[in-house]
């Protein structure tokens, strides 16, 4: 929205906790060392640098006050003509403060660069032990069969068929086990029931344990807890089940919806206030017919809806008329490891080696930055072909106190 | 050394608290945002998949009994039959816990974050500063004069010139000033005369104050305080002015040799110990005869060191003389921005576009992984043509408690 609304007449002003913008489809790659966290991240002062009305500034938001029209910012208050809210969706761990604290999420770059230092960590301490306490260390329970679960499954299958076992000749990797847990029926459960189809099959092939219809209840950093009672020692529980809204302090709590979403209509303004917007996973529209239960929270959507408010931004200016907000599917996808992927498009469905083409194709357009498209694909054949990047980094960081 | 052991009849094991080997050389431009840390990194594990006698351990060693030859780790004890020491050197602060606890290293990637994510700050929190407060934050107070200090001076001097005023249109970088700090009285000083000289011709042009024979004497955070009782309003101190061996807790103190290295003799065998080795860095050889007071702490001694040892392991084995160590200088040189660069080869010296050329060839060729170089190569084509690379990433982490 903010790159829509560049070279405009309105003076845009950009606020984000962290100075770059995150590609979040590709954090799994950053977390299973396929890419350098710097592929997917792109700075906010580099895309705005031909814009002269857009500024951005490196804050975190801490409240609105919407009758005063003022934000309060860890660099102090602003206020504003009109305020857009895209602060997106973090993980919802449903109340489980156990799983919380002791599983790994993925809907950052931090959390994925400490679940890429986790994995390999497990294999360095896997070397010490006997068979019988290394493979909890070698065990890997990922929860939630969406496009996320599923493609890190099946790179971690690859990791277990071509990458590990030469960096760790020493440990029998007949013991590494990767369980996918889905509370539905059938994973990828947002696309067409043929598409789960394949996507499993792939996984079977590739030696995941998919559980279907079932959920974990906890979790003590030793063994999983699954609905049916059963239980699975693990050391890591990778969490990708759930996520909900980034309510910001200060918006009235009857604009608060279903998945902490905030309640918009048509021209995605927040329910009950003027001038206040709120555009992608952090939405909920419920006026879109084909959507009664509000879109799916994913990047088209998100992309889709900032186009629309900042284009019925400029209709204002000229006396257009403003536009509902209606979403084009243009399909969806996702990647089963190398060679395998599903692709639906508008009236077309396939997988195989071609829709993991167009899978990669449609990924590297959307990555920002010339450069990044450049490194990305070449770290992409060169695994191809080598089988064998050299990211398997264990980076820890300490910022000074 | 253990590369060239690699093969041979030996069991090699190889500690190191990190799973990666760090290419020290270019920290600098990970400081500067002109490289991703991978690039730079490469993973033990994946340089000794070839060898079968060469295993790797991610562990700190904690103390070495030379008497029962025995190591003690954070995973657990060892013994050995030979010890070689090859833990390199870290920052001498010289006693100052101020300047320690204050100024920005860059010895380690952990460090070389840090800075890089501090340089940006300081940009973005004169954002909101007026001049007076802001000049404190667009000052870089570089100490020490080397190589390091050199080579961060001029690109901090090019992002000045190319980079900056782009990402912050509204600081008048007219305020930005980088000031570098030589106790010897000329840059570069291993180096001959005549490289220093074009040295700090290049400096100069480039707008860096060069003040020589001068040192640093202490830092507030706020005041820079220099040998001649003048102050510097600077809140970036970077300290790139002295270094001193690590020494491993267990061995005897009369091996510690000046700047806490190793005294070792001509097979580097560490003095009054038998079968304990220290090679690089860490070691001091005061048998080289033109080199009384030991070698130069550089990766080119390192190196030969680590071959030489190797060989008369295997010279051993096959009943062959064992040969005592002497460096081959093949040369030196140091980098001044872009295209500008002083080389010394064995009876030639020059400086310049060549010189520039020279040293990007050198260092891509020292760079481990053939992907490491194409990425690295690539950056730097981009650089020089864009002035922009993506890179400028403040990416704070947190590990887990």
């Amino acid at each position: 929205m903010a790159r829509k609304l560049g070279g405009s007449q309105y003076q845009v002003v950009l606020l984000d906790k962290h100075n770059y913008h995150q590609f979040q489809p590709l954090l799994y790659q950053v977390a299973t060392s396929g890419l350098e966290p710097s592929s997917i991240l792109f700075p906010f002062r580099k895309i705005f640098q031909r814009y002269k009305n857009v500024h951005f500034r490196m804050a975190e938001v801490l409240h609105v006050d919407p009758t005063k029209k003022c934000i309060q910012t860890s660099k102090g208050d602003l206020t504003y003509d009109h305020l857009v809210i895209a602060t997106g969706a973090s993980n919802n761990f449903f109340g489980n403060a156990q799983i919380e604290k002791r599983s790994f999420p993925m809907k950052s770059l931090n959390e994925s660069l400490l679940l890429r230092n986790s994995i390999l960590e497990r294999f360095e301490g896997a070397l010490d032990k006997d068979t019988s306490s290394s493979d909890p260390l070698m065990t890997f329970v990922i929860v939630g069969g969406g496009p996320t679960g599923v493609e890190l499954a099946g790179t971690l299958a690859e990791m277990k068929r071509f990458v590990l076992p030469k960096d760790y000749p020493e440990l029998d990797f007949d013991h590494m086990k990767i369980v996918l847990v889905e509370g539905s029926d059938r994973v990828l459960s947002a696309m067409h029931p043929h598409s789960s189809e394949r996507a499993l099959h792939y996984l079977e092939k590739l030696d995941v344990e998919v559980r279907l219809s079932m959920r974990v209840k906890d979790f003590d950093g030793k063994l999983v807890y699954l609905s049916n009672d059963e239980t699975i020692h693990s050391e890591s529980l990778i969490w990708a089940a759930g996520i909900k809204g980034n309510f910001i302090d200060g918006i009235p709590e009857e604009a608060r919806g279903p998945g902490n979403r905030l309640r918009v209509n048509a021209f995605n303004q927040v329910l009950g206030l003027d001038d206040v917007y709120a555009i992608g996973d952090v939405a909920l529209m419920e006026s879109d017919l084909k959507y009664p239960k509000g879109h799916p929270q994913m990047a088209q959507v998100a992309i889709q809806q900032g186009r629309n408010v900042a284009q019925n931004f400029k209709n204002r200016l000229t006396g257009k008329k403003l536009k509902g907000f209606h979403y084009r599917n243009f399909g969806s996808m996702a990647t089963i490891g190398r060679n395998k992927a599903v692709v639906e498009l508008p009236g077309r469905r396939f997988a195989g080696f071609f829709a993991w083409l167009v899978w990669m194709f449609v990924h590297l357009r959307s990555i920002l930055g010339v450069r990044n498209k450049w490194i990305v694909f070449i770290n992409w054949v060169w695994n191809y072909f080598t089988y064998n990047l050299s990211l398997r980094l264990i980076i820890k960081r300490k910022e000074r106190g």
